[in-house]
C-alpha cells in the first residue's frame, strides 16, 4: 500500500502518473448514490447506516479509475456527537438544534468517544477497508475546529458567520476555549479513523478563508497544528493533508503547520503556489469544479492546463478545488481521470503513455 | 476639493491622516435609515426617490467626520434599467424576474441612457453634491460587468454562481458578449455620475474572487480595464477605485488595470498589499467588519493594526474590507472615525495629534 500512487505522491515521491481523487466524490451527482440516499430516506440516515455509508463510498471507485476512497460522512459528526442535534435540510443545509454563544453552552457539551457515539463512522471506515481490500488507500476526515466552531456558534447556515467571527473580537477567550476542547475531540477522532483503516487523514477548513491572515494564523491554524502534533504524538503515521478554501495568503504558514500535503482551492494560482511552498509539501487541487458540467474536450483542456500550471516532477495529488457540484456530468468525470492519468505521465518522465502503460 | 484629504491620498500626495468612509456607510446599522427606508416603502423604493437617496447619503455624514460621501444607489439598477425586473426580498436579497441564459435572452437587454432610464440615479447624485457644496468628496459607484452577469444569469441568489461559472466553460461567446455589453453601458453609466458631480468613481466586483486567476483576468478584470479607458478617453479625470472581493492572488494585475486605488479586502495583509502594489496605486481598506461589534476599545486596536500594517506614508484611504453590517454599532462607526484620524497622524509625520489638529 505505502507504494501506491496517491502515498508516493504525498511524500512527493517519483510516481508513474499523477493520482487523482474528487471532493465528494461519492455524491448526489451519481444516480446509483441519489438511489441508495433515497433507500436510507435522509442524508444523515446514510452517514449513520455503516453499510449505506460503505456502499456509497464504493460506487465512484466501480464507474471510475481513482486513486483513493474517501469515508462517507460529514464534518458535523462532531457537533452532533457532542449533543447539538443535527437535522440536515434539503437544499438548505445543515442546521443544529442548539448554539454555542456562552460559556454555559460550552459546558454543556459532551466529550464524544469515537468508539462509542462516533461508532457508525468507525464502523463505516472498516467496512469499506475491508471492501477495498488493499487495492487502494482509504482517506478519513475532519472538519476543522474553526470550521466546527462557526456551524455551532452560528446554529444555522448564514452567509457571513456573524456571531462566530463577532466572538473572535467580542470574547476571543471563549472562542479558544471551543476551539481547544474541538481540537482534542477532533484528534481522536481522527486517531481512531487510522486504527480503523484510514492511510491518510484530511482537515476540511471550508471557512478558514472568512478569516483575517492573523485571525486565521490565531484561530483556524493554530489549532490544526495543534491536532497534527496530537497525532504525530500518538505515532500516528498517515499523511495529513489541510485544506483551508481562501486562505491563500497564508500558504506559507500553512505548510509549516506539520501538514504533508495542502489543498489549494480553484481561485489560485497551483504553479504559484507550488512556487512559493512546493519544496516542503506535497499540493493537491485545483481544477474549477463548474469545468465538470461543461463538454468533454474542455475538460481535458482545463485538466491539462492544471497539470502544466503544476509543471514537471512528484508532489501533485490531482483533485478538484472544491467540492464536485450534483449538476457534474458523470461522463465528465470519466473524461477527466482519464485525461490526468494519460496526460500526466509526461510531466512523470513518461512521454508516450502507450509505451508506459 | 483637490486638496481634499482622500483625493490627494487617491493621488499618493502627503496627508494630515489618513481618510476614511466607510462601504455601505448609508444602511441598516443607522436608525435614521431604517426610519427613512421604512417611509420609503422599500429598498427600491428608496433608490428611486431622489430626495429619499439624498436624505440616507447625508445621514452618516451628520454623525461621522467621514472624509466623503457615497452615492446612495444599488448595483442592479442597471440590469433593472436593461429591463431584467428587480425586486428585492427582505433579508434574502435581489432577484431578477428574468435570466440571461442564450443570444436571445441576451439580444431582448434594453440599452439604458443614464440620462432617462437611470434619470433617477443621477438626480439623486446632482442633489447630494449640491447639498454637500464642495465641502466633501462625493463618490459614485457601479457593480463590474462580471459581478452584474453573475446575478443576470443566476436570476436569483445562488451560493455557488453555477450557471454563471457554468456558462465560462460552456459558452465562454455568450458570456462575453453580454460582458462587453455591461462595460459598454457601464462606461456610460459612470461618465454621467462623473457629469453630474462625482469626484472618485468605484468598480464593485463582489464577485471577482470566485473565479480562477485566468477566469478574472479574462472575464472580470479585462472588462473593468476597457471601462477606464473608456473614461480616460471621454476625459473624466476622476481617481477610479477597483474592489475585487476576494481576488488578491491577482492584485499585481488589478494594479495595472488604469485604476488609481484597490479595494483591499479583510481576509489579505494591507502590508503585504503594499509591497506588492503600493508603489504603482493607493490601497483602500481593510477593517474585518465583524470588529464593529465588539467593544470600542477593540476598534482603536483593531484600527491601529490596520495602520500598522500600511505603514507610514500616503497612499491608504481607510475603509473596512467589505460593507458594514447592519449589526455594527453607530458608537463603534463613530470611535473608529476617530481612531483613524486620531492615529494616522503618527504616520503621516505628525506625531503629536493635538499640536497639529
Amino acid at each position: 500500500m505505502k507504494q501506491h500512487r496517491l502515498l508516493r505522491a504525498l511524500r512527493r515521491e517519483p510516481v508513474d502518473a499523477t493520482p487523482i481523487w474528487i471532493m465528494r466524490q461519492a455524491g448526489r451527482y451519481l444516480p446509483e448514490y441519489r438511489a441508495t440516499r433515497e433507500r436510507a430516506g435522509s442524508f444523515l440516515a446514510l452517514c449513520k447506516t455503516p453499510e449505506l455509508a460503505c456502499e456509497v463510498a464504493l460506487q465512484p471507485l466501480r464507474r471510475f479509475d481513482l486513486d483513493a476512497a474517501i469515508l462517507f460522512s460529514d464534518i458535523l459528526t462532531i457537533p452532533d456527537a457532542m449533543g447539538m442535534g443535527l437535522t440536515i435540510i434539503e437544499n438548505e443545509g445543515p442546521r443544529l438544534e442548539r448554539s454555542v454563544r456562552s460559556i454555559a453552552d460550552l459546558n454543556r457539551l459532551g466529550d464524544p468517544d469515537p468508539e462509542m457515539e462516533l461508532r457508525y463512522v468507525m464502523d463505516a471506515m472498516r467496512l469499506i477497508r475491508r471492501e477495498l481490500h488493499d487495492r487502494l488507500p482509504l482517506i478519513g476526515f475532519a472538519g476543522s475546529p474553526w470550521t466546527l466552531a462557526t456551524y455551532m456558534i452560528e446554529g444555522a447556515p448564514g452567509r457571513e458567520f456573524v456571531h462566530a467571527r463577532g466572538m473572535l473580537y467580542g470574547d476571543p477567550g471563549l472562542l479558544h476555549a471551543l476551539l481547544r476542547k474541538l481540537a482534542r475531540c477532533i484528534a481522536r477522532y481522527l486517531q481512531a479513523q487510522a486504527s480503523a483503516g484510514a492511510d491518510v487523514l484530511m482537515l476540511f477548513d471550508t471557512w478558514g478563508g472568512v478569516l483575517t491572515p492573523a485571525g486565521y494564523r490565531e484561530f483556524s491554524l493554530h489549532y490544526m497544528k495543534e491536532i497534527i502534533a496530537g497525532l504525530r504524538q500518538a505515532r500516528v503515521e498517515a499523511p495529513v493533508i489541510v485544506f483551508s478554501k481562501g486562505a491563500s495568503a497564508c500558504l506559507e504558514d500553512i505548510a509549516a503547520c506539520g501538514c504533508d500535503a495542502v489543498g489549494v482551492d480553484w481561485t489560485a494560482d497551483l504553479g504559484a503556489a507550488r512556487a512559493r511552498i512546493g519544496q516542503r509539501v506535497a499540493l493537491q487541487g485545483n481544477l474549477d469544479p463548474c469545468v465538470l458540467t461543461a463538454a468533454p474536450e474542455v475538460v481535458r483542456r482545463e485538466a491539462a492546463a492544471v497539470l502544466a500550471r503544476y509543471g514537471a516532477g512528484p508532489g501533485h495529488v490531482f483533485n478538484l478545488g472544491h467540492g464536485i457540484q450534483p449538476q457534474a456530468d458523470p461522463d465528465n468525470v470519466f473524461a477527466l481521470v482519464e485525461a490526468v492519468h494519460d496526460l500526466s505521465r509526461a510531466h512523470h518522465g513518461c512521454a508516450d503513455p502507450r509505451a508506459s502503460g
